[in-house]
């Protein structure tokens, strides 16, 4: 049975930084380290980072003067960035340096007078870090089938969440050239993202079972374990080797693997390492039969 | 049988505009008037004009200083326009103002640093015109099926021929997300036309066969007749009254027609009294027997 990993799976440059951010911090400061939300879309990251002494709090009320509080890599509003100072708590940002160009964009387009759009999800914390930026001042678009209501505003800024697949941002394009006058787009998807979306579309047309590895709260997972159920390829989405049944791999010939942004390389590696160890076993079977 | 023309069929504000300005000039001016290729992409309505003493020059070098000069609702190039005042021949600008702010929008984008894509025909005189006005540097693209090559161009600026259907522009556009940073688009269709497509797209899915009318030159009226097959209806491109065949309407319940913005109204009422005739005679035909 042949094993074989998308291209770019796995941590992508700004996540990587985020968490190196985070274990120096952790090194450096005296007194308590925190990430103000989970680090990534990890579990299991997150339960080693809270190992070596960095947790991790939901509010902003649960921070004290004395913490030390990194800002991961999704961003935040400006007005929380003001309420963390007002905390007089140390803030360390490790904002993925791609998140703030995209606040940067949102901010131009509002101040020229384009209604901004932003193509992601409602409630991811990096939307809702960007349109913190502009007062709130934006439309979102989930998904290609949303009802468009775009008042009067004729003239458009889009831009859109880092982590989305290209495809999905086409095809709300698509929808809003007949709706307006004027449409300026900037492409944010981050370029780490693309390839890998690219490459994991590739890998599962020709792949009998596809294995997406990373965290169930991943949209940039969940999105690539989407791309594959699209295509028609059986899919599965684990976040650890555990789940691995296998019965997943009874007559597969090829089977491709690819994981979220989000998702440390030791995941990668035991689920690698699980299904060879499944292969191995099955082809001692029919040697012994 | 029920026979219905589609909204906004027939001359638009611009072509309506250049032959009342064609028309005054043969009035008011002494001398030979021209105008720089045919005024409008109708056969018929460019003869009537000649009856009436204003004939086309289809080269500048055809022009001398004694005549008056009309450029027609297309418009021309720079160059073309300082050619003609070399000439020293009396100029009047007859161009749409629709396609005169296509020229400037083109201009815009050119030197804001955007490479400037024109959607539409790269050998309508509307696209030449706007062509001439950025020093050929232009990509134009004619379809969405078109191998589009970029080179190095990451940052451009939009604009289409005003007469473009909708869609095709869509199309083209979501093409063209991904493969650029920056994308900004002007819709420069124009208004009328967008209704005028819709409106027949419309009466197409409602009706049996569809009469499209208007110079078989003119791309927009052509357009119309794309849009009626590609929904399976039975279709006719016709010119005048003269290319009816009765043959096409039997067991016919609903005829829908369509005329381009370049058909004259005389033209599509003599389609109307035709069709209306061939089905009285029916009736009687009918009742006869």
């Amino acid at each position: 049975m042949q094993i074989e990993l998308a291209e770019n799976s796995g941590f992508c440059f700004g996540v990587k930084r985020a968490i190196n951010i985070a274990i120096k911090t952790g090194q450096n400061h005296t007194g308590k380290v925190v990430t103000l939300g989970p680090i990534i879309h990890n579990p299991q990251m997150v339960s080693k980072l809270k190992e070596s002494g960095i947790d991790f709090v939901d509010d902003i009320d649960q921070i004290t003067k004395d913490m030390t509080v990194i800002i991961r890599s999704h961003g935040i509003t400006i007005e929380e960035y003001n309420n963390l100072k007002r905390k007089r708590a140390k803030i360390v940002d490790a904002t993925c340096p791609m998140v703030k160009k995209v606040q940067n964009y949102a901010k131009e387009f509002t101040n020229k007078g384009y209604q901004l759009i932003i193509i992601g999800e409602k409630e991811h914390p990096e939307v809702k870090g960007i349109i913190g930026h502009v007062d709130n001042n934006a439309i979102v678009i989930q998904d290609e089938y949303e009802k468009i209501n775009l008042a009067n505003n004729k003239k458009l800024g889009v831009i859109a969440q880092t982590t989305q697949p290209i495809e999905r941002f086409q095809k709300i394009i698509y929808r809003l050239v007949p709706l307006c006058e004027e449409l300026h787009i900037i492409n944010t998807i981050c370029g780490a993202t693309s390839i890998r979306q690219k490459a994991t579309k590739s890998l599962a047309q020709d792949s009998d079972v596809m294995i997406i590895i990373g965290g169930k709260n991943s949209a940039n997972t969940t999105n690539l374990a989407d791309i594959c159920r699209k295509l028609g390829t059986r899919t599965y989405h684990i976040e650890t080797a555990k789940e691995i049944q296998k019965e997943w791999f009874v007559d597969v010939e090829k089977v491709g693997l690819s994981a979220g942004a989000s998702t440390p390389q030791w995941i990668i590696n035991q689920v690698y390492q699980k299904i060879k160890n499944i292969d191995n076993t099955e082809n001692d079977n029919k040697a012994l039969s």
